[in-house]
């Protein structure tokens, strides 16, 4: 497996084409092999959709307020409440509120402050998160086949912080052109017993492959070519984000709130 | 980057070595390369060091069969209390109890069952993690050393679930030779904006990437040579379990008992 950044990207702009910006950048780095796989980050997508926002923009509801002041009263950490509003607006469910938010986005990402980034924006103060990232997917990978790349995968990643482990990792928020994992389940190990394993994300171990090659800031380049990569034979599925019943710690969260 | 599996390893048994078992296989695929990395499946560095266990010598403990018993009650799903007893012997700290058991390990590590394994191990019921896998990855290092290669990161890794996220991705459980992450703290986007991105897991990463290409079972090759892929200069850290100061969601679930 060979992962390649597409260099040379100009600063994208709202409207531009990223399929065609990439394309050109990425003959030579096997975007046309079969089964290549096109990571992207969701900053270029955001800024090509123009999913930027000004704080002033916002009305403030007695909800942000009050998160805002219970943030600070717990972390002594001053909050913007139109940043809060700004958050609860991407926002589906607050998984927790203070000492920082973490919240579901209308997509089904859980992530800090519902993944609208405060810097990498030139002319705004927020860059929120493509409202729908598999449709960015789709459209970009419908781009690429306009141009003669018949069979790319497309990922929409981002970085993400995680319980139980320090650090951000990459993580993909929108695919397609293929499943967001493969199904071992059935398959058998060398003594024919049966795995343990049962589901593999490969479009998670994917996007964080790419964020090892990215780089960020000044050097960074947000596409990532995959070749001689094989999905293989197996079973697929879409089931990316866990819903409340099928994650306990979900289900405890509701149950509990922070306190000092 | 560029990430290929060694291929044709033996079955690995108790005192193989398995630096001289891998140097020999991946010569070719860049393993004397500057910043070579290896990344190596927990399951064959726990078969090397006969982490294998048998059933019938667990001693149950009134713990662990309240907890068979528990989670009997609430999952519908016979638990043999001598396995709950395996788990509770290599775990700190229960996280969860019932519908399954999460744990913390010995060395930090939280995963189901305490990363037991109860499918490739020929001749015994049990497989566990390595006692201490970062001890293990140094070893590893040090065989290379002493056969010429100076140079090569180790990464001991596993495949674990997440909450948040269906499926499973590699994880790195010990790392030897270079940092568990890089941090970008400080550094600069093009418009001379700090970065959101603070710390980013790179072993985590290259656990993830690593597992792309290993498959599972019968074509299983637990090891993976990664090449031209650069730290950087970079400042780095080796904090990678979150302990549960740090850890907002290990505090709520300790305060948390699943009801069905």
């Amino acid at each position: 497996m060979e992962l390649t950044p597409v260099t040379d990207l100009p600063e994208i702009r709202p409207g531009d084409d990223l399929a065609a910006l990439i394309a050109g950048r990425a003959d030579d780095l096997g975007l046309g092999l079969e089964g290549a796989v096109l990571t992207v980050a969701s900053t270029v997508v955001s800024k090509a959709e123009g999913r930027t926002a000004n704080l002033e923009d916002y009305a403030v509801s007695g909800r942000a307020e009050e998160i805002a002041a219970r943030i600070e009263e717990v972390a002594g950490e001053e909050k913007d409440p139109r940043f809060a509003q700004a958050v609860l607006e991407e926002s589906t469910e607050l998984l927790i509120e203070a000492p920082f938010l973490l919240t579901e986005t209308r997509f089904g990402h859980i992530t800090v402050n519902a993944g609208i980034d405060r810097s990498n924006v030139p002319d705004h103060d927020l860059l929120l998160l493509p409202k729908r990232p598999t449709e960015s997917a789709e459209r970009i990978r419908r781009g690429f086949e306009d141009r003669g790349y018949d069979d790319v995968a497309v990922i929409v990643t981002d970085t993400s912080g995680r319980p139980f482990r320090h650090g951000q990792r990459g993580v993909a928020l929108g695919w397609a052109g293929m499943p967001a994992s493969r199904d071992w389940r059935g398959e058998r190990d060398r003594d024919g017993r049966e795995l343990g394993v049962t589901v593999q994300s490969v479009v998670d171990e994917l996007a964080a492959a790419a964020n090892l090659v990215t780089g960020e800031g000044a050097d960074g380049n947000p596409a990532v070519v995959v070749r001689d990569w094989e999905f293989g034979d197996l079973e697929g599925s879409d089931e990316l984000f866990r819903s409340v019943e099928d994650d306990l710690i979900r289900q405890a969260l509701r149950e509990w709130r922070f306190e000092p």
